[in-house]
């Protein structure tokens, strides 16, 4: 239960080995040390590592005994320390199983600083991960929009369909589908990315080297081969209630937008929405049927989150900021005055101007003005006696 | 072509006996007059009628020759002229005829300051009607909440059931159901309204003498005979586009809040949308799955018009100022320790404070307090080495 279990040294060369060409110094150590002795989300952690940096904040904080550090009281200490520390004795053990499993599934180590460290999860501030672990290419992360499609495990066919065809469309724009790869709606999504060739990101709740559900190993696979596997947990960590809870504010935080394609009033993915509501991100949800229970938790979005309703790939964009396409909505019906010249005409018999005006309750001058326009546009016939209907209205 | 044809006396006689016990004084005859020389939703009419008194703007506006009154610029009023003359030719005769149908048919004519007068349509401003023409009984249609469900002619089996039990089901809670009688959704929300023996009310693009759609000549009878059927074009008159579309801002008016049920994206229930959105009514739409063109015109209101998703008949009822039954919402999860702590517990081998602690990532003395409450709850078993999960969590 002391910092004489723990050997820097030795951690510093287990941590080189899944950093790639990045460097493997101290405050990298000490992350992964942080992402170990934590569980995701932990603001007082998050509070003392920003503010003194992860080694001194390890050394302080962690191992330190110090009775207060900057921006936390000494209460709010003395609680961190006691839920850190049952962690501490075990921390070499399982810091070096944590990067053993790392390399062997070819897992990278990620901290703020790297190229790839996404920015977009900054915005969580204290509760920003300490470090990410990643499989796959991950690279320019931030430089293209992402939109998280998530939605219930207890998908109906019509949920899939429809994040089929989002994670295909809206990837094939450019735009990174981010997902949990659950079953249901996440898994739809991601393949739906993947058969458009478009890249997709999955977030897991346990640790990358282990796929979890184990029913999409072979989705995770793929996923991780032409996208990217990333956690907070160190790998060999079991995912848990907690950290799914957890993960889902990484999956609101990594994309620009989020779009609930199908969940039940108390589905998981409505916390990944409330959490992209509190980022500020641009929430949306698709609609289903009213007298579907996988689709009430939708409707909940759209009523009480004030979400946009999603019925397809270009209200996607639109959240994302695309300029909707000028095709479409354009094409506007006949005037009030065409429309009652319009009603006013038979199709079987010429009528004159006087009994147009009559019948419309338009002017007489109005009605002479409007059956020219009308002829030119096809809409009245005119002939000997008056003016006739086009039958094809 | 000039106000001889019109016999004052005779009008007053045909008007009386389609009155009631209501009186027909030259001012309800002038309303009848300028609701068969106009169309619908005339502006300038309307105006001179409120500035003058009907009669009196009848005699200035309709007969008179003034080159300009209080509110109507020489112009406009040279034009409106222009349009309501044609039809002041057969007024006698078309008057007679619109007063003996509605005889026939027992419908009464109803004006400002009737006891059956629905205030509500004075928010229409200078496009109210000057009269209304009603079957049925509409007696304290002011007293009582009323919500106008509209949609598509061409409606899905979906949308028919849901018209159908929003009818019913807030119908029943004393809330009258406003609809155009149309096939498809209006249809099933009459129906839905008449089954669960609620008030309904009908209005007409037509004469409420002429039964639109024909195929609804029975249903319609059924409106009048437990409800209402209103038009504003007088009996005899034809329905025409325009005359529908006119039709529709009636129907928002006469209803506190308008929800659409079903609708394709150039649906005419969207106009009675925009007619209640721009009333200042409540306005929703339902859902329905974003695969079915049916749906697309709700969708659009949901996305750009702001209205409210309306899933059920608490919604509605929420619309109109209900307060949502206590029922539901507020059942909570656990705390997040407490989910950490349960996560950290198995259901087969039992754990100690320490390990709890060490699995958890909380502090031991947090795990101690909150085993006890877990206990209490039936969450945790306590046994001799520790605490185990019970099995139906």
């Amino acid at each position: 239960m002391s910092a004489s279990t723990f050997s820097p040294a030795a951690a510093r060369d287990a941590v080189q080995r899944v950093r790639g060409d990045a460097p493997a110094d101290e405050e990298v150590v000490a992350r992964a040390l942080w992402s170990l002795m934590t569980e995701p989300g932990d603001g007082v952690a998050g509070r003392v590592v920003s503010a003194l940096g992860a080694r001194t904040a390890a050394e302080q904080a962690l191992f330190g005994t110090a009775p207060a550090l900057a921006g936390v009281a000494p209460v709010e200490l003395a609680a961190a320390r006691a839920r850190w520390r049952p962690r501490l004795q075990s921390a070499q053990h399982a810091l070096g199983d944590a990067l053993e499993r790392a390399r062997r599934c070819g897992a990278r180590l990620v901290v703020p600083g790297d190229a790839e460290w996404p920015a977009r999860v900054e915005d969580l501030g204290e509760h920003a991960p300490h470090a990410l672990w990643m499989r796959g290419d991950v690279d320019g992360l931030d430089a293209q929009p992402a939109v998280a499609l998530v939605g219930a495990r207890a998908a109906s066919g019509y949920g899939e369909h429809v994040a089929a065809e989002l994670g295909a469309e809206v990837g094939a724009s450019g735009v990174t589908i981010v997902s949990g790869a659950a079953y249901g709606i996440d898994g739809a999504a991601h393949r739906g990315a993947l058969a458009s060739g478009s890249r997709t990101i999955a977030l897991l709740a346990g640790g990358v080297d282990r796929p979890y559900p184990a029913g999409h190993a072979e989705l995770i696979g793929r996923i991780a081969a032409h996208g990217a596997v990333i956690a907070e947990t160190p790998c060999g960590t079991a995912p848990s209630k907690w950290r799914f809870l957890a993960r889902n504010r990484l999956i609101a935080a990594l994309s620009d937008a989020t779009v609930v394609v199908e969940a039940g009033v108390r589905s998981g993915s409505l916390n990944t929405a409330a959490h992209a509501a509190s980022l500020g991100r641009a929430l949306g949800a698709v609609p289903g049927p009213v007298t579907s229970a996988a689709s009430a938790g939708c409707h909940r979005i759209l009523r009480e989150f004030d979400g946009t309703c999603v019925t397809g790939p270009d209200d996607v964009r639109e959240m994302l900021g695309w300029d909707r396409s000028a095709a479409g909505g354009g094409e506007r019906g006949p005037s009030r005055e065409m429309q009652r010249l319009l009603d006013a005409a038979s199709t079987r018999a010429a009528r004159g101007a006087d009994e147009l005006a009559q019948r419309s309750g338009l002017a007489v001058a109005d009605v002479q003005a409007l059956v020219g326009l009308a002829v030119l546009e096809g809409t009245l016939l005119s002939g000997e006696h008056g003016w006739r209907r086009a039958a094809s209205r």
